[in-house]
């Protein structure tokens, strides 16, 4: 149906459009189910499983400040220690870049981020929220400065007013940051809003060489569908996460957007793999995927926290009960 | 952000479109799973559930041919006599519409589908294959001549060429349907795939008071996304199913669908109580929603028959074997 097409020239479907790169972010958004306590086996069986898909980085994890959260509290992946990731990724030759996220206000960055020479990571993902971007853009420019990519995470665009929106992709876009990305937060998202953020992200970047990202959630089922549209849309960078799995309703299934897209570097065949391997066992010990208050939280364009809780309580199906306290009247 | 969606008059996120109707398939898609056998408490809440919700339509089942399908084997809605409706349905006044699927060469028409006034069904949808189109515009100009509302639903179009498809299109806007139905039948499709097949329907149509419709398979998680993208594109008639409730990866969630429309007449509570009360405890009897065999089946746009037989066997977790199966040379 070619000739339907024409208006938008990505959509060859036939053919593959060689700037798409996959981030695997399952070591770090699959952590935020277990505070991030996966065992090494797993972390090596995500990397290795990335490398035979061709995938284009690994993301591990957080690079948190140890000041605010206790090692003593949370895995190894909170804070990414250089050690931990070496003896992961043995040096592989060729293997994806390495990624690591560092929240606003959450990371000593100044600290933390090592000067590149002595670092495995590749590429710091800058999450912030719209109050943080003076913050972040710092972030940005000593994750530069040091030799790093820089990508700048926009966290909660769903609730951000679109003058203050096109006020951060304008500083965004005069930044050093290598790209931006658009974050579903709450998958709250419909296509429609997807496809006009992700044009809204490419045009502010419009005259860089800023590439411009998707990460979603699947609260409505609609992570890998949004990431589609974010595709067509002209967003070059998408994340996705074996079987899907993240917090709450989880990501993109990586499956699926492997199996979506042409270029002959991505493989499938070792996701199916480890997804029957690792993940068909893992789900009878951590909840993740669509389910009803997910789906709730996403619709009211609200945090999943309290999804997350009521998940964890013990009425852990009194859906209705849950869509009345979401929905009664605010004071 | 309205200004970017002045190419598309029905993308008012903040209005409604009268227009649109919802039909809830739960009971016959459903019953592919069960045979059909379905009792009456359960087709009286998913009914119930219809009418609190404020759906247009129930779907009960199929009107097979007793001659081809056994009633030893098949349960009632199989068959749907006017009886075992009108003691679930009670003639609720004013409640939503009866439709019941009749698949070309598996119905007794002219015998099955009685007069009108001595019936309680108000719509029969002809199911067909590309090959199956003139007895299907003969089972509609039956149905419609005895005073029913017909809708001709074409499967397993991803399959079928585009000029046949274009010629069926062409039969359908002059035959006595009231509509016609983007059926995807093995959850193949792409976004912008049921964007462009619903534009083609609706062009089809022009000129006519026909409805276009919708009809997904969650094969990809993308069930309800497509249903978006199909009304975005002008399909008012949508199905869907109490928790996605259907054969293999299931159909659009009802509850996600109704979350998504704002037309006040449609109301997610009575929905979310009926999965919370009968979908959650039936998922422990009956296996439907996402899975990588099903997603393989869909990528590869082929009947899920061979996904369906692979999670009944005694291997049911083999993904990249049955990946291995499904793509490996065919002679």
């Amino acid at each position: 149906m070619s000739s339907e097409n024409t208006e938008d020239s990505n959509a060859r479907w036939v053919a593959y459009r060689p700037e798409i790169q996959i981030l695997d972010c399952t070591i770090r958004d699959g952590g935020l189910i277990n505070d991030h306590h996966f065992d090494d086996d797993f972390a090596r069986t995500v990397y290795r499983t990335g490398v035979a898909a061709g995938v284009d980085y690994v993301e591990f994890g957080y690079k948190a400040s140890k000041r605010i959260f206790s090692p003593d509290t949370y895995g190894k992946w909170k804070f990414c220690n250089e050690d931990d990731i070496r003896r992961i990724i043995e040096d592989e030759p060729g293997g994806p870049k390495i990624t690591v996220m560092a929240d606003a206000e959450r990371t000593d960055y100044k600290e933390d981020f090592l000067p590149r020479e002595q670092s495995v990571v590749d590429c710091y993902r800058i999450a912030c929220y719209i109050h943080q971007i003076p913050t972040a853009l710092d972030m940005v420019k000593d994750a530069h400065d040091k030799g790093y990519e820089a990508m700048l995470q926009l966290m909660a665009v769903s609730t951000v007013n679109m003058p203050d929106l096109e006020q951060a992709l304008a500083l965004a876009a005069e930044s050093q940051a290598a790209g931006v990305y658009l974050v579903d937060s709450f998958g709250s998202l419909y296509s429609e809003q997807v496809r006009n953020f992700t044009k809204l992200y490419v045009k502010a970047m419009e005259g860089t060489d800023k590439v411009v990202g998707f990460h979603g959630h699947n609260n409505q089922q609609l992570a890998f569908a949004n990431t589609v549209e974010a595709i067509v849309a002209g967003a070059n960078r998408l994340d996705g996460t074996l079987n899907g799995i993240g917090r709450g309703a989880g990501n993109c299934p990586l499956e699926l957007l492997i199996g979506f897209l042409h270029n002959p570097k991505f493989r499938l065949r070792p996701v199916l793999q480890t997804v029957q391997d690792v993940f068909l066992p893992l789900k009878q010990e951590l909840d993740w995927g669509y389910s009803i208050p997910y789906a709730i939280t996403g619709k009211l364009n609200q945090h999943p926290r309290a999804a997350i809780a009521m998940r964890a309580s013990e009425a852990p199906d009194d859906y209705v009960s849950f869509y009345d306290a979401m929905t009664q009247e605010e004071s």
